[in-house]
């Protein structure tokens, strides 16, 4: 085509995380972008959106002029809201969120502000695609993934996406030579095993912290979590109509009306 | 069973909201109940967890202390992760939450706080149901479905769920005598068509309110939408495992290795 094409980057480790300059400067090798990220970071926001506040954007300078910056007050969801509706000159032809600092591989989908920018894109039909490297650190290595990443977005550029589904992609902290390609892959079934580390402020009152530790109960060769833990680059088709339809027609045998 | 049922019960619209109060006199007639609801409004927190900053409990003095009741500084998530781990003598057989002051329907399980304290619990592997009604005002009639609302939570305790699924109920803005039953639906297709209000500062700076349209773009018979909208009160299952299964084919058709 003769028009590059628009992508729309976004994040919830705030507009200023490493992650998301490593993610500009890959989408800039394929389409214009704008980047609108939440102005501080949005760990764990899910898909909160801002419904009992204002929201703010502010236009960021940005060093290289050669693409867009916008800051908002607001979630990762609210940033493709905003950034659709008020700041885009057309829609998007790609959504790309990321790369997150930390795993959104298994459940944490459910609790990702990253993939809920994802997803907010593809409710709105825009093809989207959450990245997510498993380094929690300011100074990942960001650039062991770059070829894949590109691939998966050029890949979505070219044939598009089933409609209704998005891409959650993560990415092992390992070196490029050791990344064994992408792996096609189901969410692997685990959950957080809480550990509530429970303290008193200098005046006496308990308060908590949330932490807790991570337990994958699922032994398929076919997860995104054996995918991670094997040197593959995980990816993972996700929906959002929620409907767990194999459940209803044992549901249909209840009766509600004794 | 010589033990009564422990039952949790949160929401998102805050521990005072005449929707939880209704929801608790429901469940006492079923079981012992306990109350850890946010100590203020979280509608549209989705998935939220606090993972930034620190957790506050606070005891509430119940009237009648007929069962307890504590505030949490935290999100709908937060509640029950606070709940099961720092509050309950053991793991409760049911965790219902609302009921919602407003609709938790198709698109809006996604960024539903209500529905995100059901799917908590159902990632801990606790029978989880989520209560909405159609109406947003604070003295709606949560009267009419009362019958409905224990005969589902009764159905849950008797038979329980299949694991890793949890259940989306809406509940029209109707009288008693006109709701028809309880239909088991799919989720709709449909989304929200945003409408930012653009406003200005005192200071003459530009902020924006999120507002929108619900629109529905589904025309089944067997969906949340058409349920609601002919007088039934719609029971959507919903599961957590977002994998988007009949994707996985045609991606694994991709290359990422030109």
């Amino acid at each position: 085509m003769a028009d590059r094409p628009l992508i729309l980057v976004t994040n919830d480790d705030g507009i200023t995380a490493p992650g998301v300059i490593a993610l500009v400067n890959i989408m800039k090798t394929l389409g214009d972008v704008v980047v609108v990220a939440p102005d501080s970071p949005q760990s764990g926001m899910g898909h909160a959106i801002t419904l009992n506040s204002t929201l703010h954007l502010e236009k960021i300078k940005v060093k290289a002029e050669d693409y867009e910056a916008y800051s908002c007050s607001g979630t990762p969801a609210d940033c493709v809201k905003i950034a659709v509706n008020e700041i885009l000159p057309r829609r998007p032809d790609l959504c790309v969120s990321g790369i997150n600092h930390g795993s959104n591989s298994s459940i944490n989908v459910i609790y990702s502000g990253t993939m809920s920018a994802a997803i907010e894109a593809g409710i709105e039909g825009i093809p989207a695609i959450g990245f997510s490297l498993l380094d929690h650190s300011w100074n990942a290595n960001f650039k062991a993934s770059k070829h894949y990443i590109k691939a998966i977005a050029k890949n979505v550029l070219d044939y598009g996406l089933t409609e209704g589904v998005v891409l959650n992609v993560n990415i092992p902290k390992i070196d490029k030579k050791e990344i064994k390609g992408v792996k096609i892959c189901r969410q692997a079934k685990a959950n957080w095993k809480e550990e509530f580390d429970k303290r008193q402020t200098p005046q006496g009152k308990d308060y908590y912290w949330l932490t807790g530790t991570f337990v994958n109960y699922d032994k398929g060769e076919d997860t995104d979590e054996w995918a991670l833990k094997n040197n593959y680059i995980s990816l993972v088709p996700v929906h959002f109509d929620l409907t767990a339809h194999h459940s209803i027609q044992k549901l249909n045998t209840w009766s509600f009306n004794e």
